[in-house]
């Protein structure tokens, strides 16, 4: 049998593409080698959320005295049940995610697959458990791992990684958490909420990798008040039973750590995937696409953390609906102007497009207007605690180009600006977009006559 | 002293358009009777979310055992800090107004302010205690009041409307709201979180107005399951010392009220404002304007309630803009087209453009895209309890019309698709928009392709 399209991988990219794939008529062949939903869904943003939303209800019921609201016993948590929640979430999405492949007849297959040659007509032949399968087009979205640095005494140690410590049902009395990316500061946050003594160790001058600066440091600031210890421009030079040797300045010092959590970024899965029978191009680390999301193999696509460039669940997704209107020949092409970054800390950070920093080092003219998150009235009415900021970045023709924003709930408002940047709205047009009052959202509307 | 601009009415719209005409050098003259901020800031929008975040927290307390969080002892609450609390962020609020307004040089004069006539050169005179001022455009936004209807016994009763029932310190044990719209049902909610017995008595067949209907319901049931009696197609007949007669379908009985709120709807206030002395003109019972906030007078605009056309704070928000604007010449008209409307329960329900109900009564054609909101990981991931919907209406030539959803934080993404509704996005355009995942907007997305 042949399928009009085989993908490898079942992460977002691969589950959406599959699913747009066979609602469009064509038959669709997925494979996965361990769980569907990839990284994303059962070790990544998902679980990562409902455990950041346990500490966060945490966090509301220590402060709860600030709104009038009394709570006289004594408040814990049960990490068992907060585990088990999180898995029960995370099955119900698998779950939900199997049943809509199912309702367009997409043939799952379990197992490791990859690519075995070309047919004479040109077909792509692909090979998954001593079987072999065709098909017109080829998919590739095998996502990203977490990448394993070189560092003396690593390997021995019981280290973990964002995977382990997302299953881990007791609690370390401290965490040393080495990197300290959006992935690192989210766990911190977690673990900082529930007691536990944490110390980030970062390599550059700041945390958060790419995301703004200022807002980056207001909320390691904050942290910081709350317990958290931030090591920057720290390197880690070894790790023994109980510390990590780290070095500042050519000085040495030893942090103590009962635990390390692991976190200095993923690299792209290509190793065996067949990928020099055809001879596909790669990027830096991963796979060589165009804007249509094709690889150099013109019948093979590839989306997703693969392409080793953005990373994210939601990039990944767009780029499965890019490549497979392609397939279909509707008009569409991947933007990567507009695609928001969020950290779930409590407050939470969000931004898109681009940056201060970014504009300074490329010389680019620009201006930056910014407002307190308090000039939103519902701000100020849900937020006894914590300050907060949006920033929104001008070009010289006047349109929206960047958006930051730190203070709850940025996640979901990033997107509100997201669409100016994609749509390259001027300021003056965007003032004219009523929102509604009281939200925090209206902070955007606000800063735009900033 | 001649003013470029004499306002009238110190909300919403009075404070935006002062701030924005002072900005652009014009001279400005603000009058105001009671309170800067209006009936939103004082005694309206801001003060009621205070109060339903203290009622949220309760709420989120109660379940947060379900979220892996133990709370031992009692939880209460402390009306009066929650109320005191309101006051504190009222007063901030104000404050920042007022030091917007001082920082533009706008004059501030407190009391009732009418117009007097014109002088010889067509410039607007307004007497203001006792004193005349000067001015050559004028803006009125006197905003609105709580209708009072003729029932029997009402006035005799210690009735409260929402402004004392914002103030209150001690909680009536049970209550009895009479109107089921929007301020209604906020306020049913609250009392309902703080463990008041509430009834809810509307005359037509739902609540919540102009809503969407079944989202209406599905919230309705919501709260009848929590406790709140609600009294549909009923009509109030007669107050007693203790009790509410109502009727329904021609039958009498009685309802238990230790306290009255009456939220029966608002209406514009235009009596003493000396509209007759230049002929401005009315439609219904506000005052008429053109798309450019403009009366029948060339030289006098109105804005906000007092047209009686949206009664949302927003609104008049963007018609004091829009009145500012083309009295400084800058191409800007008022569109209605896109002005969410948000109901702060627990969950929330918020609503823009045409809705279900209304394009089936002017018999358009329409399809309907519709999600629960399990479908989104993050709502999933944070929502133990409570379903929601949204619903997207699409109109045959396939460009989004309507969005209503029920679900936290409906009210802070109702504008996303605001957005798409005022640009005239069609679905497929909008598909191609990035949000980030997860969040609850994502949804938005989603139902895009359902």
């Amino acid at each position: 049998m042949k399928y009009d399209i085989a993908i490898i991988g079942g992460g977002p990219a691969g589950y959406t593409a599959a699913e747009k794939a066979a609602a469009n008529g064509m038959k669709t062949i997925l494979f996965e080698k361990s769980a569907l939903g990839g990284v994303c869904l059962n070790e990544g943003c998902i679980p990562t959320k409902t455990l950041l939303y346990s500490a966060k209800t945490l966090d509301n019921i220590k402060s709860a005295a600030k709104y009038g609201v009394l709570v006289e016993g004594e408040v814990s948590f049960d990490l068992s049940r907060i585990i088990g929640r999180k898995q029960k979430t995370v099955r119900k999405l698998t779950a939900g995610i199997k049943q809509k492949l199912a309702a367009h007849d997409v043939v799952i297959v379990n197992g490791s697959a990859s690519i075995l040659g070309e047919d004479s007509d040109k077909n792509i032949q692909i090979i998954c458990n001593d079987e072999t399968y065709t098909a017109t087009k080829l998919l590739l979205c095998t996502g990203s791992e977490t990448i394993i640095p070189p560092i003396k005494g690593l390997k021995e140690s019981s280290f973990w990684t964002s995977k382990e410590a997302l299953d881990n049902k007791e609690l370390p009395q401290s965490l040393a958490i080495i990197g300290g990316g959006v992935i690192g500061i989210e766990f911190a946050s977690f673990f900082n909420s529930l007691g536990v003594k944490v110390n980030v160790i970062e390599m550059v001058p700041e945390i958060l990798g790419a995301m703004d600066k200022e807002l980056s440091a207001m909320l390691r600031t904050d942290y910081a008040k709350r317990g958290i210890s931030f090591h920057l421009d720290t390197k880690v030079v070894e790790i023994n039973e109980k510390e990590v040797i780290v070095e500042k300045d050519g000085e040495q010092h030893a942090i103590e750590a009962q635990q390390i959590l692991l976190s200095t970024g993923r690299q792209p899965i290509i190793s065996n995937l067949g990928l020099e029978t055809l001879n596909i191009e790669l990027f830096r680390k991963g796979i060589k696409v165009n804007e249509y999301m094709q690889t150099s193999h013109p019948s093979i696509y590839a989306c997703g953390d693969i392409t080793g460039y953005s990373l994210l669940a939601h990039t990944a997704v767009r780029e499965g609906e890019v490549a497979i209107n392609h397939i279909l020949g509707i008009e569409d092409k991947m933007s990567y102007k507009a695609i928001p970054g969020v950290v779930y800390t409590n407050p939470e950070i969000a931004g898109v497009g681009k940056t201060e920093e970014e504009l300074i080092a490329q010389n680019v003219k620009h201006k930056i207007l910014k407002l307190p998150m308090a000039y939103s009235g519902r701000f100020v009415a849900e937020n006894e605690l914590g300050n907060g900021v949006c920033k929104l970045i001008i070009d010289s023709d006047e349109k929206i180009v960047g958006c930051h924003m730190l203070g709850n709930p940025a996640s979901e408002l990033i997107v509100i600006a997201g669409i100016a940047i994609e749509k390259e709205y001027t300021v003056e047009e965007f003032q004219k977009i009523v929102f509604p009052h009281p939200t925090v959202g209206e902070i955007i509307h606000e800063t735009l006559f900033a």
